[in-house]
């Protein structure tokens, strides 16, 4: 089985961006082991190393599978081998994954490389991931096709009586069944979903102990986040935001649902958010600023005086919107105190929610791509309020 | 919301366990983030860190969610907080979890603990979760019901012409319906799986990157391993191992089922992996070497001529079995070069399975508890090949 599933030429021009961020931190070479650098350099998931000098051959040192051969791929048992092929090649300054890469791990690779100068390389490998490639882009754009189609089913799931975790089972199924991966990829070891989020009624509004724009009790204090079991009943809404992952990158997308006639002020905050991830479209162009982005949702959401609801009532998200592709939380985050500015081509999920007390959460999430003209939708479901019953 | 869901007298029976191993190492105290382990000291997952001084009270720091109280809680936003409640309290020799946590955050809890001694805490807190108190096996147990239960449905929800994914697909149905959390939790950061492994006639010799026992191609590059889009065809096996958290506390079972006749070989094979595990509940009691059981499992695959297609044929796997509990690789590990020794109320995994070319997977796995007289399953399913068609 050949290393590189994606192609010499599409692996070089993530390369040239990895390496332009490199320079600019005077790295003189990467080790990469966590999975979604992995798969973002080989097109593939594979237990090993993958180490990129700023110039000359990557090598691919791979634990398992046993069948990957391939150019400058050399099988290895454990990381202190890399030495031996290396030989007196020892970078200056080696890049590790020091976000991602357990202590014990890292203080490890850190002997490996012994008289090398440590660096940090997480932040220029979420740098260099942030801007999609035109192959990346058709990955995403895919998975976008998909959950459209999946949520275009999802009224016709529902039937009069279920819970949330009956429905959210039943959208899992379609999803699984259209091609979802169901895996839902997220950088660090504390963040954990299962599959997605349906919030119905009040449960909308219990304090989660994850760092997600909504919350929610879940099934289990094993697992705080979600669906509780609440009966889907007249004067409810029901949001939906179910995992998109069906290419190994995906789209980030929320729809909410009614049940019944719900108070005009849930009604008011869903088109507020529409109007927010309108407007953010239209400003949202290479060179602006994500906090000015995330400063714009925060202000129409005062202006429309629904400040008190605005991405949670009892316990508020810090972000309203975040990049997305092969992991859920990538660059860049639109959030106050955010330092990152747009770049083409990067990918970015818009969530501005609203959590009404009693009522449950309203709102729209969709998944863009930056365009010197905008932000493009790669996510077309329609965003209006959907009638369940 | 009161923080412990755990009673106080249990947390305390939990403390006593890690805190008998802190005296053994030398360690003053613990700080605790992992949602494992958080979830092991209160019963919940939050956000934010516990910190366990050898005696004297427990300490809560809580980050996320906001509604939470108990005694010892203290909110707060940052790690730095923790040294400003602890004070000149400050301990010796301070554990930290260095095998999970990031290096970037394990060198700032470092620098919260300045002039304290940093020893990893990693593996003595997975040596106290692997021996269970009475309520964690009563956790189990409830898994174990389910999971019987929804193994149960299996014949009845394959349907001829399915694929592997559609009939893990309906598993998958099956579980949530029944209460299945979905959430597979792993230590470590590159182990992934989504919901369970149903492996396919020579779906199930293709090797995977990931640690588990069997492989799969997987339905994608950036997930590979697994069901793989196989159409379930008369003369293969379909072994199914299939999530079994029901409680956040899982159970691990796999039972085989056969698709019309299927070669002696297989079925011998079988047979030999049942042997092998009514063999390993007979002699696996307190005291015995984890390994001794690995030796056991190994060399009655060698007598009955199985050798070659013990634990995978293209790749093998390196263990038997493994703890279970709150995580699916807990300790005691059933692997060759093991210095694990069996404890009452160990809970473990016995998977003896064996890939047989051109037809599949075959074998069973089991959750046991450790007792005196040996081995008591805690799954219960029929062992034997059921057939599907």
């Amino acid at each position: 089985m050949n290393l590189l599933v994606i192609s010499e030429s599409e692996q070089n021009l993530r390369l040239d961006r990895i390496r332009k961020q490199m320079l600019k931190a005077g790295i003189d070479a990467l080790l990469i082991s966590d999975n979604a650098n992995t798969y973002y350099l080989t097109g593939r998931v594979f237990m090993g190393y993958i180490y990129v000098p700023v110039s000359g051959p990557v090598i691919h040192f791979v634990k398992r599978p046993n069948d990957i051969e391939g150019d400058f791929t050399v099988r290895i048992r454990k990381p202190e081998q890399i030495a031996e092929t290396i030989g007196l090649n020892k970078p200056a300054t080696i890049g590790l994954e020091l976000d991602v890469t357990d202590y014990t791990t890292a203080e490890r690779l850190i002997k490996v490389f012994e008289g090398s100068r440590i660096e940090n390389a997480t932040p220029l490998l979420r740098h260099a991931r942030a801007v999609k490639t035109a192959a990346e882009l058709d990955m995403i754009k895919a998975s976008g096709a998909h959950q459209d189609h999946v949520y275009s089913l999802i009224p016709s799931l529902f039937k009069e009586g279920m819970t949330d975790v009956e429905l959210q089972v039943e959208i899992e199924r379609a999803s699984r069944l259209d091609g979802c991966l169901g895996q839902f990829r997220i950088s660090g070891d504390s963040m954990e979903l299962y599959m997605g989020n349906l919030l119905v009624g009040e449960n909308a509004d219990t304090p989660t102990p994850y760092d997600f724009a909504m919350g929610g009790e879940g099934q289990s204090p094993s697992l705080p986040v979600g669906a509780n079991g609440t009966i889907i009943k007249p004067g409810v809404t029901v949001m939906a935001d179910i995992n998109g992952n069906y290419t190994g990158y995906m789209t980030d997308m929320t729809r909410t649902y009614t049940c019944g006639d719900i108070p005009e002020l849930a009604v008011k905050a869903h088109k507020c958010s529409i109007d927010i991830c309108h407007k953010l479209a239209e400003i949202g162009r290479p060179g602006v600023e994500a906090k000015m982005l995330y400063e714009t949702a925060e202000r129409m959401a005062a202006e429309a005086g629904l400040a008190d609801y605005f991405m949670g009532h009892h316990q508020k998200a810090g972000f309203v919107g975040h990049g997305v592709g092969i992991e859920i939380n990538e660059l860049p985050v639109i959030a106050p105190r955010s330092r990152d500015i747009l770049e083409v081509n990067n990918v970015l999920a818009i969530e501005p929610k609203f959590v009404i007390p009693k009522v449950g959460a309203v709102g729209i999430e969709n998944t863009y791509v930056v365009t010197p003209d905008g932000l493009q939708p790669l996510t077309h479901s329609p965003e209006e309020l959907t009638e369940l019953i």
